[in-house]
């Protein structure tokens, strides 16, 4: 397969290829002006017995939104590095009833102790509207 | 299809039957004592790009643990309600890389408010292993 030269399509891309349950979420880059990214999900693949979406989903797809606004930022500094969470934290406000999308959003990030081969800490936080707020912890690391 | 008259074998049943990821996940319930519920879900289903298993997965794994060990207790009442998620955290101390167990244990549970027709509050922890603690927050709501 070739691989796609918009950022988006290729972060869609990766997901699809390595994660299969975001693939069988459907989650994929929507939007991305430098600062913030916009993630989609299918409901129906998402959905809990209440028929809303599935809390555990909601927490994927904030997962994966703030993952993916790493993974831009290292593209952007043409680092590499691997992008694990440490921490995860969130506040269900109320059901999700249609078709989710979430926003991460990050200023320029010092990616400096990354360039020193040392491990980079990025606290961020992720919304799904009014729905949910998630807080993560995330660590980039060196490849070695 | 015929309901199971194991309620480890409904639970699973209900969790595939209805929550479309779980069954993509490979979650089941595999034991209960009363006390503690374990459960299980394919690791090859629940991957990351690094070769083990996906943050999101293990979220949603103990999410399902916590809920379906509430569900247990009603069952064993006699009370219908509603078990949503309010609030979750987890942290994540070393990458799951085979297949994953996940516990929960709660003791008798006072079901009471929700006898009274009021929404009964349930905190409860689950671990994966030493690799991930999960603290949730759920609450019960009457069936109206």
């Amino acid at each position: 397969m070739t691989q796609p030269i918009d950022p988006l399509a290729r972060l869609t891309q990766l997901w699809h290829q390595t994660i299969p349950i975001a693939a069988q979420m459907g989650i994929r880059a929507l939007d991305y002006d430098g600062d913030t990214l916009v993630t989609g999900a299918d409901f129906e693949a998402n959905r809990n017995l209440h028929g809303t979406m599935f809390a555990g989903s909601i927490y994927s797809h904030a997962t994966l939104t703030g993952w993916g606004r790493i993974w831009l930022a290292l593209e952007e500094a043409g680092l590499q590095g691997d992008i694990v969470l440490g921490e995860g934290r969130i506040r269900y406000r109320r059901p999700v009833t249609g078709h989710p999308q979430c926003r991460c959003s990050l200023q320029a990030v010092d990616v400096s102790p990354l360039q020193q081969g040392r491990n980079l800490k990025i606290p961020l936080q992720v919304t799904l509207g009014d729905a949910a707020r998630f807080e993560g912890q995330f660590v980039v690391m060196p490849q070695r």
